[in-house]
C-alpha cells in the first residue's frame, strides 16, 4: 500500500487529533427499512456530527496536522458546502482564521451557515476556474494554507476515522455502503477496512448524472466528470488523483442510482426513520434497493448518512 | 399516592411486558441547542421509536394486560392519529383485530400510516360525538374492548416507562421537559420520577392555544379545552379525569408556547439536529427558550421528543 497518499497508521494519528474535538456519532438501526431491503441495516449518523456532514473530520485532522507558525496565517477554502463550513468551524476552534471563496449562486443560506462560524467569504464568479484563481489569491496574498475537500492525505485519513468508530459499533457487518463524490470518505474508510477488517465489503454509491467512479472502475483509469445534473449536490465532483487508486484497488463496485430514486430515497428515510439525510445521504440508501446490491445477498450492512444539511425551503418534492 | 389511577409498581410492570417489544429510544444531545437555551439538554428521542411515537408503549400495555379471551375479540380506538396507529400495530403484533374509527377528515397519510399495519378503518363524521358514538357501536357489536388514548391506567403506566429508561441514561437530570395534551405521558413520567427520583423537577409543555393543563392548575381544579387552534394537533385535547390528579400534584408548572415559537422551534430543530420532530414535540422544545423556564436556572434538562409524524407534503413554513 505504500504508493497511497495515506495508510491506517496515519487514520489512527488523526483519530487521536479529532477524537476529542468530533462527535462519535450513534449507530441507529430501523426496523422498516432493514425490512423492505432484506438487509439487517446499521446507520452511522454522519449527519449528526458537527456541521451537520462528516467534513469536519477532514478538515479539522488538516489544520491540526499544520505546523502552528504556518496556521496561524489562516486557511483557505473554496467550497461553499459542507466541505466550507468544516473548515470554518474547524479553523474557528483552533482560533485562526478562515477564508471561504463562495461563487455568487451560493444561497442565502450556505452563506450564512459558513459565516456563523465566524469565517470571512469573498465572493467570485460561479465558474470552477473563477472559484480556484480567487483561492490561489488568497493563498499567495495571505500567505495562508489552501484546505482542499478531498485529495489531500490528512483529508483522506480524517475521513477514514468514520470506519474506526463503525468497527467498534458494529461487530459481524458483511459490507459497508458509501456514498462517492470526490471520494475522500471512501477512500479513507476503504483503507481502514482494508487492514483492520478486510471480510467487510466496500460498496461506493454514486449518482448515475456524475458516474465518474463508475466509469474509472470500468476503464481502469480516472475518467473525467460527466454534464449530468444531480440534486446530491455533494457528489458533484470528479473523483481526485489521490483518492482514486486507493478507489481503485479497495472499493468492490460503485452502484449507480438515477434521481427519481434518490429523491424517493430521502423522502421515505425522513418518514420511516426520522433521521433529515440531505440528498448525498439518500444516494446511499438507493443503492441499497438496487438488483445489484440486492444480488451480493448481504446480511449486516451499514450505511454511511454523510450529513443532513438541507435547505428545508426548497423540498425536492 | 393511592388515590392514582396507577402507581410507580405498575410502571414497573408494563416495563417486563412491553420492554422486549419496543425500542430503547437513544438520548442524544446537541451543542448548539444547549448553548442557546444556556442548558446541557438531553433529548429522549421517542420519534425513533415503533410507529413513530411513544404512543405503542401505553398501547401495548394495555393489550397486553388484557385476558386473552377478550383480547382475541379484537381492540377499537377512534384516534386517527399516533394512538391510532400505536394501536393497530400493538394489535398485530398479538395478531388480534384492530377497529379504528377515522373522522372523515382525515388525511390519506395518516389512513395509510394506520391501514398498513393490518387495522380495519371505519369513517364516521368528523365530530368527537361522532367518533365516540362509532367506537361505542363497534365495541357493542364485536364485543372488542376498547383502548382509549390516555385516560386509563394501563396507557399512563405504559407511557411511564420513558422515565425507567431516562433514568438509567441520564445521571443528575435537574428536570424532565414533557408536552401534555391529555396528559398520559407527562402523568406516566412524573409518577415514576415522584418515587424514584423525587429531586428531578417535572415540567409540562402545552400549546398557548390548548391550555388547559396550565388553566387547571391555576384554578386546581380540572378545566374545559378552550376552543383555539394549534397545530399541535396530537396536544388538541383536554386533561383527562385520571391523569389530571397525578399531574395536579408531581407537575411542577405548565409553560405554554404560542403557535409561531412552536413552528420556529420545529423547524430549528430540524436545520441544527437532523431529528424530524413533529410539532407536538417542538411544543418542548419551545418551553425551553421561555422566561419562565430559564429563570429556573436549570443544568441539565432532558425534554422529551415524543414523535416524529409529519406530513411532509404540507409543512408549517
Amino acid at each position: 500500500m505504500n504508493d497511497y497518499a495515506t495508510g491506517v497508521d496515519e487514520i489512527f494519528r488523526a483519530y487521536q487529533r479529532i477524537g476529542k474535538h468530533v462527535h462519535r456519532t450513534p449507530l441507529l438501526s430501523n426496523r422498516t427499512l432493514s425490512e423492505q431491503s432484506s438487509l439487517d441495516l446499521r446507520f452511522k449518523c454522519e449527519l449528526f456530527q458537527r456541521t451537520g456532514s462528516f467534513k469536519i473530520r477532514g478538515a479539522l485532522n488538516a489544520i491540526l496536522n499544520l505546523d502552528p507558525e504556518v496556521a496561524k496565517r489562516g486557511v483557505v477554502t473554496h467550497s461553499s458546502g459542507n466541505h466550507g463550513q468544516a473548515v470554518a468551524l474547524a479553523a474557528a476552534m483552533q482560533d485562526i482564521e478562515a477564508h471561504v471563496v463562495v461563487p455568487s449562486n451560493t444561497s442565502a443560506t450556505k452563506r450564512q451557515a459558513v459565516a456563523s462560524y465566524g469565517a470571512r467569504l469573498y465572493e467570485c464568479e460561479a465558474t470552477q476556474q473563477a472559484r480556484e484563481r480567487e483561492a490561489q489569491r488568497l493563498v499567495t496574498a495571505l500567505n495562508a494554507t489552501l484546505i482542499p475537500p478531498f485529495d489531500h492525505p490528512d483529508i483522506i485519513a480524517g475521513q477514514g476515522t468514520i470506519a474506526l468508530e463503525l468497527l467498534e459499533q458494529a461487530h459481524e457487518l458483511d459490507a459497508v455502503v458509501v456514498p462517492v463524490g470526490g471520494g475522500g470518505m471512501v477512500s479513507g474508510i476503504a483503507l481502514a477496512l482494508a487492514s483492520l477488517a478486510p471480510r467487510v465489503r466496500v460498496i461506493a454509491a454514486e449518482p448515475a448524472e456524475a458516474d465518474d467512479t463508475f466509469r474509472s472502475i470500468l476503464h481502469g483509469s480516472r475518467q473525467p466528470l460527466s454534464d449530468g445534473h444531480t440534486i446530491a449536490d455533494g457528489l458533484r465532483t470528479r473523483v481526485g488523483e489521490l483518492t482514486w487508486p486507493i478507489i481503485r484497488d479497495h472499493v468492490e463496485r460503485v452502484i449507480r442510482v438515477d434521481e427519481n430514486s434518490i429523491v424517493h430515497s430521502m423522502r421515505h428515510t425522513w418518514e420511516r426513520t426520522k433521521l433529515l439525510i440531505e440528498p448525498s445521504a439518500a444516494v446511499g440508501i438507493a443503492a441499497l434497493h438496487s438488483d445489484e446490491l440486492q444480488a451480493l445477498e448481504l446480511g449486516t450492512v451499514a450505511v454511511i448518512l454523510c450529513g443532513g444539511n438541507v435547505d428545508l425551503s426548497n423540498l425536492p418534492w
